[in-house]
């Protein structure tokens, strides 16, 4: 690369302007964001986005399932494109970062580019894509998975949250059902900045983190059938209660990860007692498992010590027990030249830098299924995210930035 | 008492009918019945009793809690009355006997009374408490409460159910905030017919059982803080995750009766964690603890024992914890002249008895502060209430009914 593009920067303080502009966007009182997928807060953000691409000049495309591109011309406009994003839609009372900054960071990329009249051999084309948290509508990275081909387009409209809203109409509802095909379309390479949303960088000192790829996320939901009675009147000894079970399960896997070691994860996050009433001893108790490993195989393993448990748990409180594995996504590699180029480029830069993986899903997990795909973290302050404390220093964000434009120039001049 | 009236039967066949028409009205698909307080089907259920009442030439009278008054005249009319009774509001899904047996036993022996033109001294009168449950508006036994001078009328209007409509507001509305002052009445005693929810009496093979009063009950609200955060990003090992802390802590209440002994039940019903997201590690959880003895002192010891392991488990898991004392009512003693009257009368009748406690709370709880009170339990098949399979055999149910009708006689020529 020529050596005046390799001194190009980000302006931080727009970058940072930027995501205060979008922060406020559904933010929440005590500082966070609520921007659920296809919402009217999603509306506003995205509607700032597009008036934003529309400003830079960039050409944009909303397709069926609501994802923004936009895309700036290469030399050689035939070329497959650089893509580069991430997405705009929040937990509920989630963070400003999330997502946020992967997006807002391209969207410096591109202003960067065109504010020094940098023309590129290949096309560079910001994506926001939808739902990536799946929090409203569930699966999470559900339009990346349709353009990516794995899940289709008219199973996630049909997809329904709470108050039994297809996702599809309140797409549509929004505005942003777009005209064009939402499929796969050849690319140079993917990129994604992103917060850590862990504790590693922080604890180690680094800035950038160079993830070689996405654990492994397997989904399970355990229903834990017990006796409903009159709490008074039901002695001790008699009892079948589904909530003291479901408590020993929790407990089991909370021990099982030190068990198998290899940083493997493991988490009951939601619960729910039936009937749910202080004085009848519960009789049924649902909760999820998610456990996540870069190494397939112990995570699995680490879920048959816990069918094994769970049985036995079960079977001492005169318990039923069902079982459902509800998604297994595997780990998932990134291309290894791009995520040495994501190292060697911020060590260039003059940032520290950290190997590890990323313990989260992202849209890249689907797009490293298609094509050449890497990621760029940035330290989460106290490791928080999904909570309305989430934040990253404003260095922070401006050095991904300026890892993610060099790593974008690279690969859109090659 | 004359042999004569001594020889009075109810007549099992229509007291069937009753229950068997009071069970339509909110029947659940399961072969429940769900008549939450104030409720469209509590109006229906109340408009029935009140025209088998008007049939009967019983003096109606509803007063301004909603309680509905069924007075038979004595031949001294002067005299404090004989209360006999219970309610006709149901737990969400919950069974057809629980509270109905008892206004429906009180309406068969005022029935029964006029059918064999038998006047007594004293006044009779059957009584059908509102919202006993407190599903819908909370506390339980809300209305017999306000009766005793316990709780105020004002503060019960303002109760307020999961969609924030006020009790008084929802009585009003169903036509029952009566006209009469709702305020305690001298009487000569009060009975309560009522299934034992309970396995007592089954597992015993009695057929009537004579509580010697009511256990304390006691409920806690408790509020475990700890830190949420992305689940696949945070490390086991910085976790404080309220939920582990909240197991470990529900199955310290499980195991805490046995070393206790004596009776004691203690019970986890309920519990919310929070944000109740699969991949958020839970960063609140609020449970309820409910725990009966009829010792109290001893109910405290066990609240004290698990206070110290909840902060025991808080500390462990680096987490916050809140303890609310949310609700203490003592153990309530029945006359026992009247429970004696109860186990004789029904062994007089030829049938079995036990002498038990009442391990549920009961409008007889606030009537037994006030004056003479007993109650008369028939068995529970396999122990349920508070479910839609809860159900008694009509024969035990007839035989409640004719132990009511014998002590409601003694009584009320007493």
């Amino acid at each position: 690369m020529r050596t005046e593009l390799e001194r190009l920067r980000v302006d931080g303080a727009r970058l940072r302007r930027s995501l205060e502009a979008m922060a406020e966007i559904g933010a929440t009182s005590a500082g966070g964001v609520q921007r659920l997928a296809a919402s009217d807060e999603d509306r506003r953000a995205r509607d700032l986005l597009v008036f934003w691409l529309d400003e830079l000049g960039a050409q944009v495309t909303v397709d069926e399932m609501g994802n923004v591109f936009g895309r700036r011309a290469g030399r050689d406009d035939a070329l497959d494109p650089v893509l580069t994003g991430s997405h705009l839609d929040s937990q509920p009372r989630g963070g400003r970062f999330d997502g946020v900054l992967g997006v807002m960071g391209s969207l410096e990329v591109l202003r960067t580019l065109r504010d020094h009249g940098v023309e590129t051999e290949r096309p560079v084309e910001l994506v926001d894509w939808t739902n990536e948290e799946g929090s409203r509508f569930p699966p999470a990275m559900m339009a990346s998975g349709v353009w990516a081909g794995a899940l289709t387009r008219d199973w996630a409209y049909a997809r329904t949250d709470v108050a039994g809203l297809a996702f599809g109409d309140e797409l549509a509802r929004i505005g942003y059902r777009g005209p064009a095909r939402c499929e796969r379309r050849p690319f140079h390479a993917y990129y994604e900045l992103h917060v850590e949303q862990g504790p590693r960088l922080e604890r180690e000192r680094r800035t950038i983190g160079a993830p070689r790829g996405i654990v492994c996320l397997h989904w399970y939901d355990v229903y834990v059938e017990g006796t409903a009675n009159q709490v008074g009147t039901t002695p001790m000894e008699g009892r079948a209660d589904a909530l003291v079970a479901a408590a020993e399960m929790i407990l089991a896997v909370r021990a099982m990860p030190a068990r198998m070691g290899g940083g493997l994860v493991a988490t009951v996050g939601e619960i729910h007692a039936q009937p749910n009433s202080r004085n009848v001893v519960p009789g049924g108790a649902h909760f999820t498992v998610d456990i996540r490993s870069w190494d397939d195989g112990l995570a699995r393993r680490g879920w048959e010590d816990l069918r094994e448990e769970f049985g036995a748990a079960a079977e001492r409180h005169g318990c039923g027990l069902r079982l459902e594995e509800t998604w297994r996504v595997d780990h998932n590699e990134f291309a290894p030249e791009l995520v040495a180029r994501v190292r060697d480029t911020a060590a260039r830069l003059g940032y520290s830098t950290l190997d590890l993986e990323s313990g989260a899903g992202h849209d890249a997990s689907y797009m490293a299924t298609l094509g050449p795909t890497a990621m760029v973290f940035v330290p989460s302050i106290g490791g928080r995210s999904h909570v309305e404390v989430e934040r990253t220093s404003w260095e922070d964000c401006e050095a991904g930035a300026n890892v993610l434009l060099q790593c974008v120039l690279a690969s859109a001049e090659g």
